[in-house]
């Protein structure tokens, strides 16, 4: 099974991952560049984030996924916008997260949510790495790049302007 | 909007809840008794157990849920089975959980997944708080006590015998 240990038992296949602290990963699962193919889009580009799947739709018995990205000092995620919510629980670090048109910091444990079709993007602006927990619908649509007024809207917006590139 | 501060803005409104880490708590989210009405039949009396609902289906545009469960020292969930997936991540201190026949040690973000029908309960033997994400699919079958043969399994093996009361 990708990414997760199986325990084997007389009953039942228990899917089980023990966490490493230290390394902050966690047994069998292996992380991943976040995107193969950003496109060439307006935003799209991203920078230094890894996706580690943890749960995977629909092999798991479940509809949802659960992924961990973890973002290197410096590093974002692509702008993007998509109809599917992505829950998000921080637990590495310290970030930023730019939903709608609102700028959100994240500590661990803190819990955002983007709306659909909501702008958004995630950035590591400090110097230790930020990670969070993401659920989403297993069967999702694809993300798209924000048009030209929300382009705009971010860049005449002094909150927002540093997340329009 | 329960348990979920709600942060209006101009475009959209914005899902967010801080988390306190000195009270393991999110702001806006209150913990509720784990089960209203537990019922009398075997193994589904449950001690010390709180519920904390910080993602609710369909409310937030998602088919999933996620909540926060935290045992205190000494207490202990149901023992129940049900069709629905259990994917739990720990999240404070330290506990057990029976899955099926196996009993895994969980430390935060260890995760673990009860499948289909396996018995399990979550159990806090220490002497510091327990706290486990649980993420649901939203629609779900009710949980049901174990069966005379599992019940005996249980009995017959020393790992997981104390886990049959």
């Amino acid at each position: 099974m990708i990414g997760l240990l199986l325990w084997r038992s007389a009953l039942t296949p228990i899917r089980h991952s023990t966490f490493d602290p230290t390394a902050f990963a966690w047994e069998g699962v292996t992380g991943r560049a976040y995107k193969d193919d950003p496109g060439t889009a307006r935003g799209m580009a991203w920078q230094g984030l890894t996706r580690h799947t943890l749960v995977r739709a629909p092999e798991a018995g479940v509809s949802f996924e659960v992924r961990y990205f973890e973002i290197a000092p410096g590093g974002f995620s692509s702008l993007e916008k998509h109809e599917h919510v992505h829950v998000v629980v921080a637990a590495r670090g310290h970030g930023l997260a730019l939903v709608g048109d609102t700028v959100v910091e994240l500590a661990p444990m803190d819990i955002v949510e983007t709306p659909p079709f909501a702008p958004h993007r995630w950035v590591n602006p400090g110097d230790e790495p930020f990670g969070f927990l993401c659920t989403v619908e297993g069967e999702r649509d694809r993300p798209s790049p924000v048009d030209d007024d929300e382009w705009q809207a971010l860049l005449s917006d002094p909150r927002t302007a540093s997340f329009a590139h």
